[in-house]
């Protein structure tokens, strides 16, 4: 499983002082690119040629807060969901080993405004992913 | 139903030249708390005075995404969830009709770092809607 | 002048209860892009052609910080400077007339990563408001 | 001289496809944030305490965009300037030894919406870089 080890940064913290709810949102996102690039799948590089990989659904369950300078890890399962979709599912564990939170991403390819065939760098990556899990 | 009006800024767009996936909850959140102050309920004044209303799961359907210069309107409804749950449910549409987004939010209360009772402002405030609601 | 009304949303404000100072730049270059579009320049479409707007100065003096929900003003100034650069002179206001910061953004124009003439809607821009100026 | 290494996020870019000019003020302020902690001066520690450490002046020239994934390290050096304020000097540097982008920051403290003495811990901190620089 693909981890990625980051560190709370003050200012995305809120007046709540913890880190405000969308900030998980950007280190799942964060994660997810970095467990792709792993593979070969360039996010930036996709977009730059029209293939654009859209979060369609997203589901976060949040458990306890992340506070200044925390260390944490993200991880990343992904498999695909039929022939359009891919799926992530993550967590984010402080380095305690607190459930942070859990959280379950759907990701699709647009190109000129509509949904398309995923990218043939991610179908690979899925393909393989999806063998070692069975 | 309570409904807010913004646009997009451009520094709110990604790489791939629309709204960041991440951006949403900040629209979602800032809607919610302007519904909650708009019934007299403060977000900032509860954590100061040590009730943090924190989002224990968030759903988020994306359906189309809003683009630099976009109108839309983030709408909210809520309604109690037992005694300690406040649930939203929220939607953001474009000014030309269009779905954006679908989402649902279930908020606790949490004092010293544990679960309680949610402020009686806002207890007040889900009475008097879960009676609308009926 | 141009000026631009906003508020504060919880979001912006890290854990000091204000708003973080990078925000106030969010403010500012939203402040800078409206008032671009108000003069039929549009930021978004200008990239897309590939003539990227880049800040390449900012100074920014805080004087004092905006708390949550407080209504401002932002307000833009723009001079040419030479025939590559546009000058942005720049002031954030609370409604109750308390200076907030003074800003001072100078910008260029990069076409494939290198400087270039700024485009001619920008130019055309910068006569006018260098005529109303004297 | 302090060095803190990250890398570029993906939801850091904008539109352009480079790092938005506000994602620098984040970059050097965690930056300074962690410059600070290494001293034994902690941020989020001394604002529970009343002790609000705030920028007053940013001053920041733009050199080159950073882009997706590029490695960077922000530089950090500090002395005092006068009684009341802290002044910071930083550089952020890509890995391949471009300069991106020179700051410089001064800070002051703030105890109950006034100006104040810099708290004992950051005072010390100062005595020792300035001795240090002679």
């Amino acid at each position: 499983m693909f981890r990625l080890s980051l560190q709370v940064r003050d200012y995305e913290c809120d007046l709540q002082g913890v880190v405000n709810n969308a900030v998980y949102q950007h280190y799942l996102e964060h994660a997810r690119h970095a467990f792709l690039r792993a593979q070969g799948v360039d996010f930036a590089a996709l977009a730059a040629q029209g293939d654009h990989l859209m979060v369609i659904r997203a589901e976060l369950v949040y458990k306890a807060p992340l506070k200044p300078n925390d260390h944490f890890e993200v991880m990343v399962r992904m498999k695909a969901k039929g022939r359009l979709k891919a799926v992530f599912e993550q967590q984010i564990v402080r380095e305690d080993g607190t459930v942070i939170a859990n959280a379950h991403f759907e990701g699709a390819n647009i190109r000129q405004g509509r949904p398309a065939r995923l990218p043939e760098a991610l179908r690979l990556c899925l393909t393989e992913h999806n063998e070692a899990m069975r």
